[in-house]
C-alpha cells in the first residue's frame, strides 16, 4: 500500500508532497510521491491530508473508560477512593472486557496507536484479548496493589507476582507481539516493599518486560512515602530497584533536585499528563526542565474519569500551553517538543527502537488525519496544527503493524456502536456499583 | 418549531426528556417533551442528544482568523508587531470580509451564537455586513489605535471616533438588532486619552452601545501605562471612563487587590480567555476571585493566532483546569461555573437581559449537540459532558432568534466551503504581506 499526503517523518522532515509506501508490517520507503508511486506502480494508493506516525499514549487506564464523566470536580481522595477504586472493584470480567474495548477503541479512533496501559487488579485477561483483537499495540500490566486498598483490589503480595507471572508468559510477545507486558505497581503508596522489589525481579526474568507505575504525582502521596520509608518518593523507588531505562514512571509532578538526577542518571522515563495533572489539581510538572537534563519524557491522558478523553492530540496542545503559562514564556515546549513527546519518545518509554517515526524499515503504525474543516483553515504549518489546532476527531485513517484499523473513520476490527451501546448501558449502571462498593471500607 | 432532546434551559435545570418550542424568534416554552408535544401539535419536532443555549463568545478577534497558526511559538512582542499588526494592516476590504466570514463561520459551526468581537481598524464595515449575512448576534466594533501602532493602523484620534460613530449610526441595532455596536480601543498602550475619553462619550450617546477592550492581559502592559500614567491599568481605566456596566474587559490577568475593587464595585464586566493566556503565557487570571467578589466573568476564545481555534467548549474545558491546578484544588471552577460564563454571564456582559438561558419569552438562540461518539460514552451528567467532554465538532444544530443556522452540521446562510477555499488562499499569502507590512515601522 502507498499512502500519500504531506508527511511528517518526524518533527524535523515533512514533506509536502510525500508518500510512504508499506510492505507487510514494516514501512519499505518514505519520500517523494512521484518518485515513489513510480518506484512501486502495483501497490494500492490512498491519499490523505496529513500522514504522521501513529501516537503513543505513556500513561493510559484504557479499563477506567466507563468511569468517564463519573466523578468530575470531586475531591481528590473522594474521587479514588468513592469513584475509581470501587469501580474497579466492582467490574466483572465480562464487564472488563467491555471497558477496555471503550478505552481501546477511543484510542484507535483518536490516533493513538500504542499505549502504556494500565489496567486493574482483576480481569486482565480479558484486557490482554481486547487489545489483540482490536489491534492496537500496547504494554499491558495488571496492577499490583497489597496494602492500603480497598477489599476487592487488595491481595496478597505472593498471588499478585504470580498472577502477574502467569499473563507474562501468556501474553508477552503475543498477537505477532504488538502486545507486551509491563509489571504495573499501582504506586509505592499501595505496595509493600516486597511487592515493589518483586516487580523488579519480574521485569527482570522476562527478556523486554518493562515496569510502569504513578510517582510522585501528588502532595500526599509523597509524604506518606517519606513517612513509610524516610525517603523521597525517588529515591525509594529507586531503592527498591524501580528506576532505569526499563521503568516508566507517570506524572513526577513533586520531585526535587536530588530526584531528578536520579531519573536522568538512570534513564528511567517520565511520562506527563497534562489534563489530569490539571483537572485532579496535582500540580504541574517541570517538563522542560525534566528535557533540559536528557530525562526521556513522553505524553499520556490518563484515564477518562481525570481528562474525560484519551484524545492525544488534546493532550500535546495541553502540554505545550501549561508549559508555557507555568513558564511565563511563549517559546516553550513548542510544537516540535510536543509532537516528540507524543511519537519518538513515547516509541522510547515503551522500548521500541523501530518506532515512533516513518522511516524505511520501520514499524507501519500510521495515522491519516483530514484537514479539510473550517478550524484548520487557512494551515499555515501542518506540524504546528497537529499540536494546537487538530483533534482526535481529525483523524479518519489508523494502520498499526501495516494492519488497517480504521478506515474513512470507521474502525473495521470490532463493531463500535456494539461497543458503545454494551459501554453506555454497563457505565450508568456504574452508579449502583459503586453505592454498594462503597461500603467495603479499605484494608489497611 | 419544538426541538427535544435533554434539554439545559441553564446550569440548575436540566430536563432529560425536554422540550424547546420556538415561535418567530423567541422561546414560546420549555418544559417536559410530552407536555409540550401535546399542547403544540401541529409544531415540526427536531431531537437532538442534548438542546442547550448558544454560547457567547466574550472576547472574539473574527478577523485575525487569517492568521490562524501563522506565529505559534513565538515571541509575545514579535507575535504583535512581527506577525498579528502587520497582518491587519495588510487585508484589502475583500480579504478583511473573507476574514470575517471564516471567522463567523467557526463561531457558528461550534455553538457560539453571540460574540463580542474586536475586528481591525480598518475595513470594519465588512465584518458588520458579513455577521448580518451568516446570521450570528454579536457586538462588533472597529478598533481604535491612535498612538504606538504601525503605519496602516494607526489614525488621528478624530478621524477614529468619527468613523466609530459613522458606523454605529450605520449598524448599532442592525439585522433586526441581532448587530450591535461596542466601541473597542485596542488597549490603553495604543490609545492617547482623548480617544479613551472619546471612547466613552460615543458609548453614553447612543443607547446600548457598549465598550470592549482588552485590559491587564500581561506584565509590560501595565508597566507601560503605569509608566504613561502614574497610574495601575484599572484605574487609570477608571479615571478616563471606561469602567463601568456597559463596559467588557478582556482578560485582567495582571490586577491587584485596589483594581479587583473598581472592577466589583463599577460592575465592569471581565472575560476570562484561558487558552489566549496560556499559549500567549499571560499569566493565570484570578477567575475565582473574581467570581467571589461579584464580578461577572464571560469566558472567550480570543482569536486563532493564540488559540488556535474558537471552539468555546475548550474554553470551558481550560477555563475549569486552569484554575483548578492554579488553586491546587480538584473542586474549584466546577461545570457549572463554566457553563453559566459560557452562557448568563456572556449574554450579561454583552447586555441581552433575555439570553443565556432557555426560557419562555427568551431570544431563541439555541444549539444541539450531538453524544454518538466514543469519547461521550458512557455519558454520567450531560452538563459536566458539555465542559470537560464536548468539543465543538460535536454541535449539529444552531438557531439565532429562531432562524437555523447550521443544520446537520451543514452551514445554511454561506457557502462553507467556499468560505475556506477563499480563506485558504488568502491565508497562505499572507505570509508575502507579512514580509511587506514588517518593512512598516512603528509609529511612535
Amino acid at each position: 500500500m502507498i499512502l500519500s499526503g504531506t508527511v511528517i517523518a518526524d518533527s524535523d522532515n515533512v514533506i509536502d508532497d510525500g508518500s510512504v509506501v508499506v510492505e507487510g508490517s514494516r514501512i519499505e520507503a518514505v519520500g517523494r510521491r512521484d518518485e515513489l508511486v513510480s518506484a512501486y506502480p502495483n501497490h494500492e494508493e490512498r491519499t490523505y491530508d496529513i500522514l504522521l506516525p501513529g501516537l503513543v499514549g505513556g500513561h493510559i487506564h484504557s479499563v477506567q473508560s466507563l468511569g468517564r464523566g463519573i466523578a468530575d470536580d470531586s475531591e481528590l481522595l473522594d474521587w479514588l477512593f468513592d469513584y475509581i477504586l470501587p469501580m474497579e472493584a466492582s467490574l466483572s470480567a465480562e464487564e472488563m472486557e467491555v471497558a477496555a474495548k471503550l478505552g481501546y477503541l477511543e484510542l484507535i479512533e483518536s490516533g493513538t496507536t500504542t499505549c502504556i496501559d494500565h489496567l486493574s487488579v482483576n480481569h486482565a485477561d480479558r484486557a490482554f484479548e481486547a487489545a489483540g483483537e482490536i489491534g492496537i499495540r500496547g504494554l499491558l500490566g495488571k496492577v499490583l496493589m497489597d496494602r492500603r486498598s480497598p477489599n476487592g483490589l487488595a491481595e496478597e503480595t505472593d498471588d499478585a507476582l504470580a498472577e502477574t507471572e502467569r499473563l507474562i508468559r501468556k501474553y508477552h510477545g503475543s498477537f505477532d507481539d504488538r502486545i507486551r507486558y509491563a509489571v504495573t505497581p499501582r504506586f509505592a503508596v499501595s505496595c509493600s516493599e516486597e511487592c515493589l522489589r518483586g516487580a523488579r525481579e519480574l521485569a527482570d526474568a522476562y527478556d523486554g518486560v518493562r515496569i510502569h507505575t504513578h510517582a510522585s504525582e501528588n502532595r500526599s502521596e509523597i509524604e506518606t512515602v517519606e513517612d513509610d520509608t524516610g525517603m523521597r518518593n525517588i529515591h525509594w523507588l529507586d531503592e527498591v530497584g524501580l528506576t532505569g531505562d526499563d521503568v516508566v514512571l507517570a506524572h513526577c509532578v513533586w520531585t526535587d533536585e536530588s530526584e531528578r538526577e536520579v531519573l536522568a542518571e538512570t534513564g528511567t522515563h517520565v511520562t506527563h499528563c497534562p489534563s489530569s495533572n490539571m483537572k485532579l489539581a496535582s500540580g504541574i510538572a517541570p517538563v522542560v526542565d525534566y528535557l533540559d537534563r536528557g530525562i526521556n519524557v513522553a505524553l499520556g491522558s490518563d484515564g477518562p474519569p481525570c481528562n474525560n478523553t484519551l484524545d492525544p492530540f488534546t493532550e500535546m496542545r495541553q502540554g505545550s500551553l501549561l508549559q508555557k503559562v507555568d513558564r511565563l514564556d511563549p517559546v516553550a515546549a513548542p510544537a516540535k517538543v510536543l509532537f516528540d513527546m507524543a511519537t519518538i519518545n513515547g516509541a522510547n518509554a515503551a522500548g521500541f527502537d523501530d518506532l515512533g517515526a516513518l522511516r524505511e524499515g520501520w514499524r507501519a503504525d500510521i495515522i491519516g488525519i483530514d484537514t479539510g474543516v473550517t478550524r484548520a483553515t487557512p494551515l499555515h504549518d501542518p506540524l504546528s496544527h497537529l499540536v494546537f489546532g487538530a483533534h482526535g476527531d481529525d483523524v479518519v485513517f489508523t494502520m498499526v503493524d501495516g494492519t488497517v484499523l480504521m478506515d474513512d473513520g470507521e474502525v473495521t476490527t470490532v463493531d463500535a456502536d456494539a461497543v458503545r451501546e454494551r459501554a453506555a448501558d454497563v457505565g450508568l449502571s456504574l452508579e449502583e456499583y459503586r453505592q454498594e462498593a462503597r461500603k467495603v471500607k479499605p484494608n489497611p
